[in-house]
């Protein structure tokens, strides 16, 4: 898409650091330099986040992130990952093309990759009455 | 598998709060009350997480997390969610059965969803060595 910066990562106007590429997907360095290994992994096709994307695409862009995740485990001496995504400005979305965060981690690397929540005040019997689905 | 809680929640021996529920997964309310809305999707194959779930696992895992954010944002009047997963004890995964967080999001609704990251120390031009594939 026009205007899109990891559209035009993907198409090489603009240059990254490939991890991972593969005729669905890319994955490459995050340029924020907050954590070491900070990857993101991205579909070719342009789709603003979860909500907007086909299964398959999605489907792709998840096995591209379980591949590039067992690599940092199984070859680069990292034990686990995190994974994070942030879908429409409301929640934080920057850049409007659908990005999964990978965080590589290592035992007792003081990484802190979890939020700190606040603010819950409804029960949670109120809460199921308003979003349960079936 | 014997002795996951996550089974047990699947099974019906222990109760949770759905949201959705087909064939392969299940949605139920986190019990943290640490933001309201916390949902947890979850295979009902038995995989510890994403580095060890088969692509068609991970695909109908995903499918549900899609079904469920966009019906919050459909029917329930959120405008986005976060997604947050945990693969291995190292990076903070208590519960050893695959499970995706959605958090849901509405504008200015002051919830910080991001995590403070801290501690990068590497060149990202090191680490591209260190971590490409291909």
């Amino acid at each position: 898409m026009e205007n899109c910066v990891f559209c035009k990562i993907i198409s090489g106007e603009f240059s990254s650091r490939k991890i991972y590429e593969d005729d669905k997907t890319l994955a490459f360095l995050d340029i924020s330099k907050d954590v070491d290994g900070h990857i993101l992994v991205v579909p070719k096709k342009h789709v603003k986040n979860v909500l907007d994307c086909d299964n398959e695409t999605l489907s792709s862009v998840m096995a591209t992130v379980k591949k590039v995740s067992n690599h940092l485990v199984d070859n680069c001496g990292y034990h686990g990952v995190n994974l994070l995504n942030c879908n429409d400005e409301s929640a934080g979305q920057t850049v409007p093309h659908l990005h999964i965060h990978i965080i590589p981690r290592k035992k007792d690397d003081q990484v802190d990759a979890w939020p700190k929540f606040t603010g819950a005040k409804e029960e949670l019997d109120d809460i199921l009455n308003k979003l349960k689905m079936n």
